[in-house]
């Protein structure tokens, strides 16, 4: 099968690799048509591993994925062969305890795309669960549906911060996952959003959209800003996807008596949480890992119109280009959000 | 003080009547600028009561009002004198256990302008609670804040839904409530809101609104519709918005499995509901009476653009035309949503 | 195997009868110890069906179970031979869409033990899935485990009714799920249960637990005795267990301003629910359809002291003795809460 | 007014003073039976203010208290002369969105007895809202109500915690509060609380109750003895009640996926919430700062028999005595839980 392997730290080939392809009876055979490159995949590349997570084989890169079923397991209903498809690519333990709680996300036993030892889909067909499979909307397209994941991370903060409708929220970091935060907010029932960030170019297409304020930190006092527009009450919610140590010790005083924070961002070094202050205002701290039940919604989201995607795909590359792909990614250009890959026609 | 008073049933007049006027220390005296005609009161124009509350003696009507602020009490913060307001109209006991409760709008002892005995605000100033009357930012207008009572009953509806971003609804009515309902569960979280009703004309102007699919349920069986949008599994929320007996026998059948029935309309006649059905899927039914703690999640809406209420405002009337505006109302033209009286310029 | 066999209405036959056994690698086989009877075996006993489950052919009956592992299968992890458990008794499909939200409880296909066509576990072993079989604390018996399926009911009405910690809670109906509705409202919270009933041997065993209020309403007018005991203010949360029309008639008047209702009892006849006055006080109404994710909270309450259900044990059969219990059982003795068959030692 | 006056740092007196003493139309006025010592009124005593609350005037110290109503003011419904009663100490201004939106604890607003500049109740007769005035079941002692106030800490913390039935907990700190919040965790539906300290005659006291185990940190792990109580899952919720920061690194590994942990000890020095541990398992962090609308709840599971607060009172002294009971208190003597000042026969 052919794909694109990171052989090890800072190495990609495209080549061909013996990936496991047995199709048992609830799964789904899968054609992939584009798979959107994460951060997570660029960490991979450059650093070989994250925490925990080192890349000791070769691995197949890529969980952003679309394509089109091309098999279909002897117990599945729902799906048939020709379906336009994306993928949820964390898979749990069907019979765990977090699974029957329907917090499938949290189950230890979830193997995910592209985290190693597990191998991505930047490869010709993924043998996937069907329940992990979700039918495209004729009006979505691939380079959408395979946005979905990444906008699933927005849409569990969303659900996370159990919005009330109205509510004014702000989200700390305009990277692709504070602009798919401050999307999944809008759609999920906020008035607006204030986005903050240091750099102008991201807050520019952020602020292209109705509801969303982007404020660069460099120039304004955000909670002065926040005040003023919450009358001195402060954000209802306030989502960090920074992993700041700066914004974290600002999220206290961004935030309303009784609000809400909800964490996405992961800080990697030591933060300074204002606990103290955090319990003077009464606030819920919520927290997202990764997300559950929620592709479904996103795509109705998208399409209803509710929310576009479609701006925040910067440039999709031909498989044959897929190295230089990551080789862009990795270098970070100023106006880049979402670059993507392309494997079929 | 000049005001439209229901001299008794069927009788209206625009003349003068002692009014309280006492401004208390957390009062605000507010001139009357646009009041909006609500069907309750129509219903007291022409059946000189409503249930238990009858009117016996004349009654100012009105309750849907913006205005501007002319004098406030000693302890007001927050407004001043020119500031345009809108009035939440119906005033608990600000010590009562509802009202510690967050539930105010179920205390047993609310006051509620133009419900008997009490006088509505279809006049030319009232005294009002601060605590009740809120700026209206500079790009929403004075009709479109008097829309603000009727639209706060929809987002109540929103609000007790518990939306999940994504869910797709079923408002089941499209008279004012239902539309009022439909736009606030979209701002909610909602990607699709499919709303139903036998006339077309509300349907067409409905269905303006992205995200809205009206049905006509003389053409179209709404379960079958609701199955095929959901894939076989029912809407997540379906809002009851017309009363109707038969409309509450279809809820159960709409729902998906767990999924959340919110009762807005109130039945005139006996009903039916589901009970063994309802089980039989653990739906829950939640109920709304009039709103809490919305009116300024509302004006947020409507002045960052997640919600345009502009296009339901049917007709507005000088004050000296209210007679006529009211007649217009009771005679239910098929295309009117909200008809509105301006008191001032 | 040897099992109690209900052949066709009426007729009960302890006798050989061919059974699936196959084990699966997440199954475990069960040496079965102790069943109980619930009212359910005893109406497909007498009626040969209930609503649209018909008992179409030999069907084995049985829900209520705790036995012995004897046999783990390969992927197993948690369990071995020797453990003492019990068994919920409702399978879901694993992956299906309600399964991965957490409510597997109303996945239409869930198969169910004595629900026909799916034979009951009142036999010598039972192959169950692993992830629905429950290690036995030390210090509970047998019995009380085999009394953990009827508890669950009460713990998922628990669970829906979002007890806010002393609340006042009332249960109308006072058979065996009445009763684990009051233990399990007391156990999860509220300070104080009023439990009504028509017979007084059922309120008296009720009355015997602490916070449990026995209300005869032959007797009394339990809407005053209610807001007597609650300042006037009604129930926090009103359980139905009854499924009468006159009890499903009285919720709202019983329930508080913005309170709970939840449905237990299914109504066999046309009900008449007050929505206008449910909608008039806010109210909620949830329903109750099994359970999910209980079982293990179920034992650890029963562990720790806080629930003790021993006193609801009547009488316990030997197998060979398994058609006298059915025919006690559908007796209706006045002090039988709960009948029990001992397969083993 | 005879009273006990803190008059500086480290100097009580008992002597007269002048207090407000007019009686609003909503108010009551209450003569004091019996005062219990809080740890932050021992605090002032000691150190003359608590972060930016500075004793700068003679302040009388107390607000856990009881007593008996001896007027009341002309809007006053439902308390009569001779009502024995307990008070909430925190009074907000009742219009405010805070309090509007049910959560008045956290108005800033707010004022609360012997916080300076607010005098507390040590004294004869207090003047109180009747709002926040609650009449003492016949079977509940004046020191029993005196208790009410630090077991409404606990409340809160249950309440936020949203327990669900059978829930298994940690407290972290055996002081008042811990045991507090260990007894209302359980009223509030756990099956079973984990306390810890380093100080064994707490501990002793705390398990004392059933469903309490005493952990003492200096012999053992506690992580590794919640997993073991938890089948390898960790605690469904986590209260942390000492405001040490070694309980604090700890919250995320004594939490199991999914969990909640509550905070309610302020720490003083820096903290390191385990932020990137948190969002791995999705755990949701909430925080109490004192409480709203628990007080008739807290009196509710006293009268019925759920909580037993009367071992916790060490020892009660004459008001004559009450400089004698504040060294006493200031020792921290190893077995006293709460001592209390009694001002009336």
């Amino acid at each position: 099968m052919r794909a694109l392997v990171l052989e090890r730290k800072g190495v990609l080939a495209i080549r061909d690799i013996d990936l496991p392809d047995q199709l048992g009876p609830d799964d789904v055979r899968i054609k992939l048509h584009t798979v959107g490159i994460c951060g997570s995949d660029v960490h991979y590349y450059l650093h070989g591993g994250a925490g925990p997570r080192i890349v000791n084989a070769p691995m197949v890169l890529g969980h952003e994925a679309s394509g089109v079923i091309v098999e279909v397991g002897s117990n599945v209903e729902g799906l048939v062969a020709g379906d336009r498809v994306c993928m949820e690519p964390g898979v749990p333990d069907f019979k765990s305890k977090a699974t029957k709680l329907g917090m499938y996300n949290v189950d230890p036993k979830v193997t995910f795309w592209a985290t190693p030892p597990v191998h991505g889909c930047l490869t010709t067909t993924v043998v996937h669960p069907a329940a992990f499979t979700f039918r495209i909307p004729d009006n979505v397209s691939f380079g959408e549906a395979a946005m979905v994941e990444p906008f699933a991370v927005g849409m569990q903060a969303a659900v996370k911060a159990r919005i009330t409708p109205g509510d004014i929220a702000v989200v700390l970091g305009a990277g692709t996952i504070g602009m798919m935060i401050a999307l999944a907010a809008l759609a999920g029932g906020c008035s607006k959003v204030l986005i903050t960030a240091v750099h102008q170019p991201k807050l520019d297409i952020a602020g292209r959209y109705t509801g969303v304020v982007p404020i660069n930190i460099r120039n304004l006092d955000v909670v002065e800003r926040v005040l003023e527009e919450t009358g001195d009450w402060g954000a209802d919610v306030v989502f960090e996807a920074s992993g700041s140590p700066k914004a974290i010790a600002s999220l206290v005083d961004l935030c309303c008596p009784g609000g809400t924070v909800v964490l996405v961002g992961v800080p990697t070094e030591h933060n300074s949480l204002d606990i103290a202050g955090a319990i003077n205002k009464e606030i819920e701290i919520r927290t997202v890992f990764r997300y559950a039940n929620v592709f479904d919604r996103a795509l109705n989201l998208i399409a209803s119109g509710q929310v576009d995607l479609k701006p925040l795909i910067s440039e999709t590359f031909a498989f044959d280009d897929a190295i230089k792909a990551f080789e862009r990614a990795a270098s970070g250009l100023p106006n880049d959000v979402k670059l993507q890959i392309r494997l079929a026609d």
